[in-house]
């Protein structure tokens, strides 16, 4: 181990057996970065701090089961625990590892996300408003809502309050008005994150969905839209990531 | 001429020196498309109706000039001219090409267009409203606008009531929905046209313009987005062309 | 309700028990969107006049089979029911749900719509032509067809007359000429609707079809093709978005 | 003024000349999105706080410079003005028009910004961190420094620390990790911002920049990098949008 | 029928009941198309010579089986049948429908191609020679191959002469030079037409093939290298389209 | 020169100092390509026939000069000389080096071809038809034209007869169905090849242009309508290639 | 034979039955080819070295053991075989047909790669490190390990060690700083090249995978990313090419 | 300084006034990345070996003198300097600021390449061959000609060699077989590295140009035709990126 050897060195030095100047020489070619892997490990607890996250396509059910029961027996933390994309199947074989904690397990299957949430505890200093233009954009949306809850956030959402029925969206501007963070879920024309910029003074998270055909070029229309929002506060992740805004929404929603 | 041959022809059978069979025989190789040409014409006079067009880009002052001064040499019809895409050298060049009717000539310099209006009368039967999303947008409106007024039309239009501030353009919902056709012109994420198409119960023309930076790509994230409205009344033309636009308003307004 | 809540304020104003300054505060803070929302529904229910419509795509037939059901329980409307992108399994359920009504519902096998015709009076005001250029165009071409005459129109097509014999198109140009809209469907290079603009003084809306293989790119090659179309009373909806064209020609036709 | 209109109508009610009933009635007609207006304007001067924002690009300096001479004469209000995409022609203007402000404004060459800052509080609650992968991204980058700064905040900037020179980031790291937001600039493959992303516990928002040349498609590669990011803290704006990310910024660092 | 109308309007005339002038008259708005229609359905059957096509993709076995059936019932005529992108059970099909001529049915199955060769004549003046880069595009060459055939051409071909073994093609560089048009099919990069077209002095015709992955693009990328092509006597048909190619060839060999 | 050591090889077998076998040896390291190269040229040569071609985009007045200077000189061969993408300058350039020749020198505006036509000898069999669509793409179309003359071609042109005209096409179906090979030009959604297509039983070489705005993206749109055409007798070369497609056209008609 | 044909010639110039001027003449008519043909596969032979490769995607099973067959029946060569793209009911196929050899076929199911390993010899100069971004990216790097490894390199590889948590490459860096070549195989923004870049001193192969979702359009964005690197010793291969860099690798690797 | 921070602590262990494992505390958190700089600088100096690099795009003439006058000023070391995409103004420039070495100097106008070069060892262990297809690439491949001689390579060249020709690159190949990597430069269809690539058994570079006009896209279709190549020996850098072909190969050649 590197800071065993670092140790050594520096009893070397203790003892006299190493002159400083000699010591930095060694140090330079010492793979330091090995500590460093340790610093930034422990960030990456700290910040993921409720959460523990395994993406889980192109995974079996016997890896997201085995990978779970990992994460159950480290007996020092309670975090949550949150598998994306995945399926019923998924779920059976994760309630089996999860065992005493089955109970907590939550699978949803709009988004197909599961979620074993072992700690309740709000973190977040707002409201976190999930909004989805359509009621197809909603497994977008979900996924949004599960990760950003799963990360210690109080979540609100509205579904179905596209721009071609601009009065639902304006029939919610109270709600609106008053979050932390908004994401805004939408495909086709994507249009809905440039109204909801143009209602609200808090960071907008946009994603594009998938969700569309033709000349929706499987969210490719809504990415553009967004891009170009005419809003100032709108800023955008890739088609289809709500786990990605569910994040970024919890670092707005932690600062 | 091929009428007259057609004449001589019918002459030839009338006088008894060809049979009817034979004539059909002769007329499977007369170049018939000649008379389709002139009813085609004759189409084409009747539909345009008010005016006549010129698209000036890549046409000399002098060329657009004198194709002006031909059409106002036809003494037995009035029709309005319209000149897109040109500028102030090229309308002066029109002005001393229109001799008397000089006055009629009128430049809008946003738009490049020149107009003659020679004939003020309405002929559309409600009022065709043109929208822009924001300043920028104004030129192709403009386009719009003139070439709507030009066929015959009672034009209104608001500029910079872009989604963003979405209160602007309900603001003038009255108007709104009290016009027979909507253009709506905008760049950036092109949202406009969906949010006008669900408060409004008339046809929606959406004109994506090239407005824009980075990923808007010189309008195509505009048209993408107006192409996947989530509204059902609106239907898109190509990228800047304001003239288009007011062409599918008055055919739409005619009927 | 809203409406009451405002009739509470005003009597409070009316018996003196508030200032109408004070009340104009707290009408500020009123959701009158909410109001805003009734006013657009109705609009919503006047505008979609004969047809309430159903996306099929993505729900299962028991959830369109309920939502039929709803719909057809209503008692103070008779308005017809458009379901699109669906198929037999979805229909035998809608036929189940429609009990007395059943012998109404219509399966269109090609375009996957159902339709139960409860209102068959004509509501515009001349023909709406649809054309198709190919026989592999005709399911997006249905789809208009039978949009249009659930919404109350008077439609007739022409199917197979693509531009590459063009005298099949020619030879029904009496028709073309007599339609108040003319809906054109056409894959591959998408030609068709430039040279029906040119045949016609009424508006054309274009459709794209996903028809084609290669440089087609599932219907982009005719979408470009319909937005740089040379005729000037040409305009685009989304591929192989037939219901889109429907509903525009009916816009166009209400007039 | 419309909050009078309707002081009228609540004074006939008060008053008994109208019913609370007849009231609702006019009300449902009265253009209440004004009252709207006024809203949403109040809340965009509380939004924008100390900036008030012109888009330079397509103004002309007179245009440009009418329009702040009318900023700076609005007495109750001594909001910062921010210029973007301007020139220094434009900036000589400005000056004029500034008067005795004028040594207050300031021309930022390499992006074109030109800031006027009469109010120098801080109101963002951490620093925003702007970094830039290479020289030619500084542009971008400084319209994002100044953005934020003439928004109220404390902003810091590290420029040319790329990734193909790993160490230079990996230097700075202290800083990186003490900022509340980090902007990070970058053109070509747009790599910056994961590798910051995996590093910080903030929000990163990511600004593809149109540096580089043949497949960076102006900016489009490295949009798609920021897109694809797989550090989960990454949102993303328009190409060269640095405006927009210190818009965003801001927003999070007011929470 | 038309003919008949126009003999009784010659009849009319002829007779005198008619002048020439009013008959003039009526001729424009006879629908004369429809003579154009034998003509050119008579063009028609002159120009595809020897063969008779049906694109079988999308049509059941069945369908097929019927066209098949009533093209055979011809008397007057006995062309080749070409059926592209089909199978095997459509084969069975399309045997049975063949009768007495079933044994001239037969069946290509890497490109799925149906030949009923009912006249053997040779039509074209020399060799149409078919090169494929690799044996993955040999499905495409080989619709290409038998589509000349059918039309009446002498036919040879080379497969497996790529690139990137250049010696492969110069060792049958005797033939290439003898054949009268080259028909080039590749996938992958394209570049064998480019090779192929500095090495012959006769039209080549160059068919992009969806073959390859990742960039490839389905054929775009050796789309794209065709349509670039350095040799000035290349041409392009759509990707995959071994038919077009086939009837390309065809029309120059007939010449 | 490599005949000549091939020679000497030859001669030291014929008189025994190198034994075939040996001889064999040193053949396989002889650059044999180099007796190769000769061949080519010289079915460069033969295949040229009439033209020798410069391709003038990017090469100075001085340099064009030069060339055609050179091949001037050649005594042996009276080639026409073909300069592409220049300009009046050029012209000048060239006009002085041609000298005696400089009559024939020949400068064709639109295209900015340069013409020296010294063999007037027609070796076509047939005429090729060069149809444009606008009266924009007529520069294109010209080059094809002279390219076509000037590779001993009988050369006829219909210039502005576009599908939005479509009467136009037919008054001149005589000509069209009696050119041995038809080239078309058409830019916007280029359409033209698919009607002139299906009226002619010829080959037709179909010529994007970069004509257009908006979604025209450069001839993209035209081209992609083209390769997807409808007719099976159409081929394409690259976006503005004139050049292209009169040699193309020449192949097909020396056949 | 030609080299045959060719000792006659020369035999017969031996003999003085023919001229060497004869005979020259006669050899510009031999298809030397052929003899090029040959000298190429003996270079062939010798480049591919230890290897020899069958691209088993759209191969049956049958047909891949009947080359396999074949190959090892060959006596005087005992190379080393690479059957890529393939599965396990192939490698069952495989293993009987080669029989004695069987155990030495091994299997590599995430990237359908067999080997069959018959000469251990390491003829690299050095070691190629195959590094991933990933663990969805260790197909493609598998793929690249194994043709370097069958090829003759010493090969080391690490797995998932991409730029957002740069800490893991670091880590590694000695090993990194030590390789001849590095492969780096990396999907979604494919960033770790250039980070990989700046690192080390060799050339470094990019490898863009199919990894990711929404704007990652199948490898496209990891594609330009790495066309687009800051780092100067990159190079890249198509998307998923493994095998492409695997060989790209061993010619840097031979030198 | 850090390294005197690290001294002072390894001293304080010496003196015994720290332990070990507390210095092991303070080396975390030290910022050890700067020690990583030096290092990697030093790695940097080494690698570049015997160049420095401008890129000179974007900046003024004044700008390089000075970055050059540096250069020169310093004493230690003799490496050459190359500054890419400049001009002659600029040449003047860094002429005179190079003083006593301006003879060294020496400007390349068709890339716009300054090479100042100060040591002329060569390290390279081959030749590196740049081989152009037409004469409009030569100013890409010689940035890629003087890269590699810079950094001390034995360079030859060959250019207008395409694959339109390809006798003109056989009749060369004896040179291309002895050559130990080969960077192939082309535009339009992008063939030639496929060429090359099956006749060598070395690297192949392929650096896509964006000559071309039309469909060639700016170097897009040369670059996808190159990605996409079937010769398993070219991997590609950027379109245009004479300058990274001349580095990958500089890193293939010292190995």
């Amino acid at each position: 181990m590197n800071a065993q050897e670092l140790l050594k060195l520096l009893e070397l030095v203790q003892c006299g057996k190493l002159t400083p100047a000699k010591a930095i020489e060694r140090l330079k070619h010492l793979p330091f970065e090995d500590l460093d892997f340790a610093k930034v490990d422990h960030h990456r607890t700290l910040r993921q701090g409720f959460a523990e996250v395994i993406f889980g396509k192109g995974k079996t059910p016997e890896q997201i089961a085995k990978i779970v029961r990992a994460m159950l027996a480290k007996k020092d933390s309670k975090h949550n625990i949150l598998i994306t994309r995945t399926d019923a199947k998924t779920f059976s074989a994760v309630k089996r590892a999860a065992r005493k904690e089955s109970r907590l397990a939550k699978f949803h299957p709009l988004s197909g996300v599961i979620a074993i949430e072992r700690d309740t505890k709000i973190v977040g200093k707002g409201t976190i408003l999930v909004v989805s233009a359509g009621t197809s954009d909603i497994p977008v949306a979900e996924e949004a809502v599960v990760t950003a809850e799963m990360m210690g956030n109080e979540v609100q959402h509205f579904y179905d309050v596209g721009v071609a029925g601009i009065h639902r969206l304006l029939a919610n501007r109270e709600a609106l008005t008053k979050a932390r963070v908004v994401i805004v879920c939408a495909g086709m024309e994507g249009a809905l994150p440039s109204v909801v910029g143009g209602l609200v003074g808090v960071p907008v998270i946009a994603v594009p969905t998938s969700i569309g055909y033709g000349a929706s070029f499987k969210g490719m229309a809504a990415l553009l839209g967004m891009l170009n929002s005419c809003a100032s506060n709108v800023s955008v992740v890739n088609i289809d990531n709500g786990f990605g805004a569910g994040c970024v929404a919890r670092e707005n929603d932690r600062g």
